[in-house]
């Protein structure tokens, strides 16, 4: 399956979360693939997911995951593609121990961290995006239209605001 | 000036650590500029490098900042192209203040956070070769080498300790 | 238009807190202008804004912001008014990341911090009165009888505690 | 005494800390005053300093305190003057319960909290000249060249640091 | 009015759980009284209420409050009697803010800190009684005999477990 | 031997912090007694030493422990004389984990805690008197003209502040 | 009664999640015993209890607590039985006190601490078994299958993540 | 080569903290090995080095790691010896991130986590030991006996301590 990125999570519990970073995709236009593999649960299964994404075009891989959040450090332990981690916000600590578990990777084996939970999911399809975009002006375009888009956004919910009073 | 990575800190005092940085460019051989803009002292100049950067072939852009670190999300304001922050290790809080405002971005505009301090500038020199290398297939083939030679490092290190018991 | 104060947050979704604010202005009939403008989504509307707010008599900028809260420091950045930073409390990390994003603010360019959330908004309205009053004899005698009023609730409060025992 | 601002610590080994507000207040030309009171050794003492200050023409109370910082708060407790914390940087916890200490106060009463240390220290002395000089427009210009010379001083390292590449 | 303990809260909405600490002292037949009264809104009333109940033979002070949580400290700059600090678990820190206001206290002025929010207020009534107890030896067979009850209660629950299984 | 307040420390390398409480025990004359005992290595000791202090006569026991510093609130399982905890700062976690193990006792059994290290074994001190004091008058004078001694070495710093500028 | 694990919690409000260590010993098909013991209300039950369960066999000792966890921790110092520490999600501080109770003990006396809450109770069970299987070579096996259901599990989520897209 | 426990760190950095492990060993007489593997960097020879260990006999694998400390957790995933991990103390979050990341595995694959630095690669020694014990008879004596050595060193230290007041 021809694919630009790889959305790999540690759980099925995951998905609502992830799905962000697969509309972002979606809405602009990247082939991605999405699936579930444990870092602790099954390390043969992540190898193998990494290896057949690297075959199959995988620019980008983005990797959610809670608590002890090695998932996105494993898979950037098997791969010289860019790895965004995404730090899910679990119960009890909220994110903080997946944050922690994700940003601080030790010298040489970089994870890009993004925030904690849905805000994180949906830049990590963004920031996917942009390193994609360094090879595919069209998709740069895409990028500055994005940003054009939100402005209007807030200028409406602003117009929207000033109103009420 | 042609580069690939503008690498921008906060404060010259920044500059010991964001030298990793720097090194790991050199190492791979990637053209970088090196400089200095402040989000809230030099809005003005910030933004103008930035689009300095744009226009002299930048892929990436890294950027390290301390305390309240506003640097690396102005800059990510300012552009599409994706941005690398370093959270600075500056007391009293050590960084963590610096992680919280860097990572914690609001949905459409990421930057992709590496490790607080020397470690995160290192590997944000190694995820900017990366992204570089999405369309660049020697500096793939450099970035694979590394990696034995990094494995091939600890592997010396764990025979000198085996030895020595 | 005419104000003493613009209120500005990065969302609308922040409103219901940032009208703590407002409503402290309403009560002590201080004239202002609330609106919303994103740091990273429209830095240029921020900047705008700021600048009118400037020209049509702004004393005092507050600003509230959830996650890595740059709005704050960014208006700052742009103004030598006093600018109050209100944190908002955004799940996961509850006002923790926008307090030290606002309140660690490097040396030159100051946020005057208050408490995260809604206490915080109601005492950035009360805190910007504080400030006009310096020019406004009128509005410090109002200051010194609110003072005045809260004593007596909390006096009337306790009345009601020791009758029930 | 005539003063503009009156800088009161706890302890007077707070004095290297907060000289760096009283340099500047000098630097701007605000005439201040600067000692030290307790809120719990001598809470008297506090309170009649403060109704001091205010009769010799105060305008800003700007007061420094480490550990459990109530100092900033109880000063705010006594006076409608906008009053200034900053959070000390005291072993062990370094400043993160002096900062909860100070900008955590419950509606009502308001302390315009700065960062924790060094930084805040100079930081107060600014934000005390911004709301000065919301009735001094000669201070207004002093602040804005302010700004201007940061700005310089930033492109002065920028430039050292580019030349040594 | 006679009383053994006087118990003062920051505000009527602290009363559910400062209540924790009535009953506690109503069922080891403690005389006390109840108030409100705040360290920022009325300094003055919180200081008059201490004076009335060393007055009216007050033995041990307890004090609960959340947030920037000053009351306990300033209760105990005013007296030499032992004062114990319950911090209210209130949004969005959760009793840490007050945790750290309240423990945290220099060098001079101690205040007896118990556990966040039910739990510290309940053992602020049996620190309290404890205190009492050192001159009233049947106040001390009361708290003995209370061990021995809670320890009943802890096996009766584990033979309920026991049996389960 | 005769004492009025046992302190018993986890460790002898506590010694140089809690001999601050044994300092002020000296300055107000009350007898005590300093050992060690450990809650996890001498069990059965720890138990001994506070039965033999209750015979001899103790008031109050303060304890001193760093880390998961459980020594406190053992010895308050085993007595109802008031406990008294001192968090010490033993790196890496520079008595976080200190004051949480200590103060978050679970209802029926309070451990009295003051703040981490040097300040809260002074603290543990005055405390300790504070509640002798409940039985001697004499010690409470002794109390309440150390308040003036302190008030007074506060006013003494602020001339000398005052002097120098 | 013989028995190869002893789960002991401090409160009968733990069962729920000391129940899902239950479940797994009954899974793998390891004889226990559940009961409750207060480290602080019941003392001398706590050290019967572990005697008991010494006699009876025990290889390992499972014990969950919230807040000031010293439960663990006490049982840790009365046997040389390996001891697991659960860290309970007690409100307000969700765990991070009861996991730096029970992780952060002193050198000589180790618990084994696993995750805050349910996932760590799991896990305790799990961890219990490979102790035992140590000595068990049928529990070793099915402790080997065990993962390869998981691993199943996970690919089986996986399949039906990649269907539904 | 024969050995009970293999010692696995993450670096030779590591090396001064995870000999107190190696001591502990010494002391009892039990035979490791020990070696550098890095989750990340080696992420085969990891696996390669717990396969040996489990053919030449290992019944435990104490790993230590800093800042986001994958490598217990990995390792625990390739078997199902017990596995201890010692979070490392690396600044700039001394051991809190390597705590996290190690102690909140997700459910399914424990890790003994023990005290962060030093305390906990000694106690990770001993745990070791008492899980080998249970099949080690002789092993149990030395360790009941090295308590009752903790408890004279105790007892030696109370009578210095007491000696000197």
């Amino acid at each position: 399956m021809k694919m630009k990125v790889l959305i790999i999570m540690g759980s099925d519990s995951d998905l609502p979360i992830m799905d962000e970073t697969a509309k972002v995709l979606c809405e602009f236009g990247i082939p991605f693939r999405m699936t579930v593999a444990s870092a602790h649960r099954t390390p043969e299964r992540t190898l193998k997911t990494v290896r057949e994404a690297e075959k199959n075009g995988a620019e980008v891989i983005v990797s959610g995951a809670g608590m002890a959040a090695h998932l996105p450090g494993v898979i950037a332990s098997h791969t010289i593609l860019p790895v965004i981690g995404v730090p899910l916000d679990v119960p009890p600590l909220h994110g903080m121990d997946a944050l922690l578990s994700i940003v601080q990777m030790p010298p040489g084996i970089p994870v890009a961290t993004v925030a904690i939970g849905k805000a994180g999911a949906r830049n990590a399809g963004i920031l996917a995006c942009q390193i994609i975009a360094r090879k595919d002006a069209s998709l740069s375009k895409k990028l500055a239209e994005h940003r054009k888009k939100m402005a209007r956004e807030v200028e409406e919910k602003a117009a929207r605001i000033e109103k009420k009073k």
